[in-house]
């Protein structure tokens, strides 16, 4: 989404995008307290002015930065009986990727009121996609019970509680085994 | 209460407590970035130059009123194939109270590296102090996937995608179970 008024239409595409992606790299590498506008747009090559006409705030463009909703997109696919395990892999092994990255800057961020808002879309997303697949008249109830236990795995993740040497396919199968209990119907 | 700066060994146990106290209340309404020394110091009754020189820094003052070590004191006693159920209800039954509040004001205040090492102290006593009850060679990684369950289910309570409506006693068997599949050793 570019909102510019000034800006040639030729122009937006490839400053934008240099913002955005300056942003996503400083962002997530610095969290949104530790990254200035100045930053990103030296990393862009343009001027600061430019990253504020583009985006509006720094706020905005890091929720530019942080979309949530396709995260898990595909993942709830595939026989029920094994998919506590299969989301618990996926989420530990995006752990060192954008996901992470995005949730952990998110979290560190939601003093403020509209970054609270796009965590609370990521929870609310992923339960009701999985709450699609799942049988009983409390399937959101358990879904959204197991979008917490994937906040609370992201959590740890990003503040390094689990040690760089654990076993990332015990983990998996441990926190799966606790996850598929929600979504299994009892 | 006189405020010079040189106030009598006795007056200083007081003035503290009023800080502590406005702080406490004021971070817990507004977050650590949304509460000023100016504000605690108008709640205290004192001076904002007092909060700075009792405390040293908005931030230190913060980390006094969000301590976590006893949080989970006594909650792993008893009967080990009822803890995990015994566990959410401690969780789910704090939702409103100091514990969710400290959680919360932590987390979104956790750009700053010394706040998210409270939040990880947090999650490494619930670990240590649930691992003590736990057999196996894995205890302390399944206590550790139990934290972040907690961690988890404390975020969704705190971005209030638990509806008020939802079932407290439900949720609490529902979680526990979750839990009770890494209290147990397979």
């Amino acid at each position: 989404m570019t909102s510019t008024k000034h800006t040639p239409e030729q122009e937006q595409p490839s400053t934008s995008e240099a913002i955005r992606a300056a942003a996503f790299q400083l962002f997530g590498e610095h969290g949104f307290g530790g990254t200035s506008v100045r930053a990103i747009a030296k990393v862009a090559g343009i001027d600061p002015a430019l990253v504020i006409r583009h985006f509006g705030s720094k706020e905005a463009l890091f929720l530019e930065t942080t979309p949530v909703a396709d995260y898990f997109e595909g993942q709830f696919d595939g026989p029920l009986d094994t998919l506590g395990e299969r989301i618990a892999v996926f989420v530990l092994g995006k752990a060192d990727a954008r996901m992470l990255s995005v949730y952990t800057a998110l979290m560190r961020a939601s003093d403020s009121p509209r970054i609270r808002e796009r965590l609370r879309e990521m929870t609310g997303t992923l339960a009701t996609n999985l709450a699609a697949r799942l049988d009983g008249e409390d399937a959101y109830t358990r879904a959204l019970l197991v979008s917490a236990q994937v906040s609370g795995l992201l959590s740890v993740l990003s503040d390094e509680s689990i040690p760089q040497s654990a076993d990332r396919d015990e983990l998996a199968k441990l926190y799966g085994r606790a996850m598929q209990t929600l979504i299994d119907q009892y």
